[in-house]
């Protein structure tokens, strides 16, 4: 990797953890060069505005957790399995999640929401992604005789994903890990009383 | 009603739904003196500072939402028809919502986290009063043998919340009410099939 290409990578990975931790209309320039150690002049040579520096760190912060969801996808052989093992990521909100400050889709989903349409659309494509995903581990489990043929998929992978981000949202704000577990466990419970097969 | 004190309350509604909006950080003073149509020195002579209108935005915001889950709540006599009334003040997020663009308790989870301190302590308060209230109707549901009476009230009580958020915030990211319906209607299939007694 050459300087310039390292430099740019190095603002991306830091301005993600930074923008995850302060919102992205919350951090100046003068934030991303404190965080990154690069000067005014170096952000500006890689990139031409915040907004840019923004839809980078999204997608990088996308990468680093497609990577994290196939680790838990493939370390449950059960669809059941597969679906915990992808809540757990977030088991441990407060201190270690993927990219530091929590789930980067609740600021983005937040912000881009009127503030930055620019990163609507990535913030959308990211929720939709994640909703495929889960529709098609609850199909697996269909296959395995794990869960019920006649399971809506859309609302049940849109209800795991929203009890997962909205326990996310509220174990950030309250620093106490019990909140989002407690999504995490109910999640397991409505899977095993509503769709599994008895 | 004295025109100072007119004056500051108008300032207030429209900031509650300007920030709900745009959020906090993202809304300048300009963005205020455009939406309330006050001159700058009008709201310098009410307020010292746009988080003081943040902060009085904020409990404005939890007055009008006080008076909407009241309401709610009397509008059934079963505890499974009071929460599931409080749940549908969101069926219909994009459009109509007690506070114009969402539910203001997610615009400040996430800009309190980090970004504005002051908020912090009241945007706890406000999720614990509403996890007060949930775990007061689940009580009622036990005493009237709805629910069973080993059920978890905080973990039940969280997960209600935690679910109809993560709905609220995909609906307004995608402008689509089904995401929040899907959270409306697991939680009431969730509370029928796992707590309700059979």
């Amino acid at each position: 990797m050459r300087k310039g290409e390292k430099t740019r990578r190095h603002i991306i990975i830091k301005s993600a953890e930074l923008f995850n931790q302060k919102g992205i209309t919350g951090s100046s320039i003068q934030d991303i060069i404190e965080a990154t150690g690069v000067t005014k002049g170096g952000i500006y040579r890689s990139f031409s505005s915040k907004d840019e520096i923004a839809l980078e760190a999204f997608a990088y912060a996308g990468e680093v957790l497609q990577e994290h969801f196939e680790k838990a996808v493939g370390s449950a052989e059960t669809a059941l399995g597969k679906i915990m093992a992808l809540c757990h990521i977030y088991s441990d909100t407060v201190n270690n999640t993927p990219i530091k400050g929590g789930c980067p889709f609740i600021i983005s989903a937040v912000e881009s929401d009127h503030a930055l349409p620019a990163l609507r659309g990535h913030t959308i494509a990211a929720f939709e992604g994640s909703l495929a995903m889960l529709q098609e581990i609850l199909k697996l489990g269909i296959a395995r005789g794990e869960f019920q043929a006649d399971c809506d998929l859309e609302s049940t992978a849109s209800f795991i994903f929203s009890s997962l981000e909205g326990g996310i949202m509220v174990s950030r704000l309250t620093q106490d890990n019990k909140y989002v577990n407690y999504s995490i466990d109910n999640i397991e419970t409505f899977l095993k009383t509503t769709i599994a097969v008895s």
